[in-house]
């Protein structure tokens, strides 16, 4: 079964009315309301084999869970108000839950958010589970009215070709990594735009880009964008390492995931985000065609 | 590292004051406030090998886990409002989940708390971690004042005595099951005991059993008990089964883990709870000679 049609069946058998709750299963965070404020709920996990890169160092494992996480809370126009780890190991060492817990502590500090909590389990491999509550007094959700813009923070690209090295060229990669070191830093440490909260006023609707940006756009349903406006979220080393590879950097952009950069909609200018096209009244389209969509699908037998 | 080295370590590199932040790392779970509510935060993760019996049925280990996840937001005095599941698996079948997204909704109803997220991943063998979010206007925690009686409400020593079954006669469970259906019925399916939520404002102290009593009134630090009386909580059964295996009935008592009943602390009469022994001046006794505490411990090498 795929991670969508999961979902569904998780909906159908799981959704229920109850007064407080605003939205269930099926956006970046779940949305209750307790009187004039929304709590945001998200939860995010990652083994081992599957989601971390063996080049992460403990203290870069730690800060990715709690970026991934916060960065959903993020989207959803929410400030993170609390943290809690679970951790799965089958040995662990002093050394790495130090260096484990002081990129915690590292990311505690930048998103202002206190690790509250967790557990420690035994298992056969590495197991982080990360949960993250958020506060806001408006929820952001997966939308945009007709006519507003959208937007991408940041770059796009980094992360997919850091991610290209590490599985083609595994014994090459400090090499690579001197080479492109922007590249392997948005791979080693991402970091959640909660910088952008500041302008949540504007939004009408916004998504973080954990499975690539050619995924997460079809979460707007109707829209129009252009690959020459895409080219500018992409940076000169990505840009280069493309050519170096023969890699078409369109591509890598739009399946660059876990870049948690944010992806907005507004009627009005946004800052420190590029303008990629608009929501329009019907249709999915790239530079005029009809697009397809594409990034990282997460599969299970 | 045992897990309270763990937790100590923890504790001493992630602590930080935020105004909201009642009670971080450490009690059954964390407490922050939010105007006049208390909100409380608990996480828990169970690993097939580690924490699931094989004669579980997936509708039964959902059932557990949103079990466990209560268990600790009653043990502070809270109701669940809500509840995550992220699920790790290798191979997942339409049956499986549909019996587990079941189960969830059987324990929804129960205790009147929606799923409301979580995530999937692909990993090496079954992972489920847990999240759960409860309120209450004042929390309750492992602690009591001198005087106070400490309580314990159900029963003991049906997790342990069907564990034992489970992994000394695999071969024989069913009969066995037969003979002591009760037995088995509490590992299969443990309750949370959110009906004692109704006497909360009587509690001065509260924790959950879910390593055993031995261990848990630990928590309390300093305590008289009385295995006359906590004989009263062991039925009739797990007496009966000792007798046929030999086994010292306090013992069983003591070191039944995931019971997920409640020991309590209060100086009235609480119903539905069996008095104990009370909270003294200084020490652990057990008939009146120093208790070492007992109970399972989670060790990593």
């Amino acid at each position: 079964m795929e991670e969508n049609e999961i979902i569904e069946l998780a909906k159908t058998i799981l959704s229920k009315n109850f007064d407080f709750l605003v939205k269930g299963i099926g956006d970046d965070a779940a949305v209750i309301r307790l009187e004039d404020n929304y709590l945001l709920l998200t939860s995010d996990m990652m083994v081992k084999e599957t989601h971390i890169p063996s080049i992460l160092s403990p203290s870069e494992i730690a800060f990715r869970v709690f970026t991934a996480n916060v960065s959903d809370i993020v989207a959803m126009g929410g400030k993170p108000i609390s943290f809690l780890i679970s951790l799965g190991f089958k040995k662990v060492s002093r050394e790495f839950l130090e260096s484990f817990y002081l990129g915690l502590r590292e990311a505690s500090n930048l998103y202002n958010c206190p690790v509250v909590g967790g557990d420690t389990v035994r298992a056969e491999t590495l197991i982080l589970s990360g949960f993250c509550l958020g506060l806001t007094e408006k929820p952001i959700y997966r939308e945009g009215r007709v006519g507003d813009k959208i937007y991408v923070t940041g770059n796009l690209g980094r992360v997919f070709s850091s991610l290209y090295i590490y599985y083609n060229f595994k014994d090459k990669i400090k090499e690579f990594e001197e080479s492109y070191p922007e590249m392997f830093k948005k791979l080693r440490k991402p970091v959640a735009r909660v910088d952008m909260l500041k302008d949540k006023e504007l939004f009408t609707g916004a998504t973080d880009i954990s499975d690539g940006l050619g995924r997460e756009i079809n979460y707007f349903k109707n829209f129009q964008i252009y690959s020459e406006k895409i080219f500018k979220l992409i940076p000169k080393d990505v840009l280069d390492f493309c050519e170096e590879f023969n890699l078409n950097p369109l591509e890598v952009a739009l399946n660059s995931g876990e870049e948690f950069e944010l992806i907005i909609t507004s009627k009005y200018k946004i800052k420190k985000a590029v303008e990629i096209g608009e929501i329009i009244e019907r249709g999915r389209y790239l530079d005029d065609k009809p697009f397809k969509g594409r990034g990282y699908i997460h599969k299970f037998y």
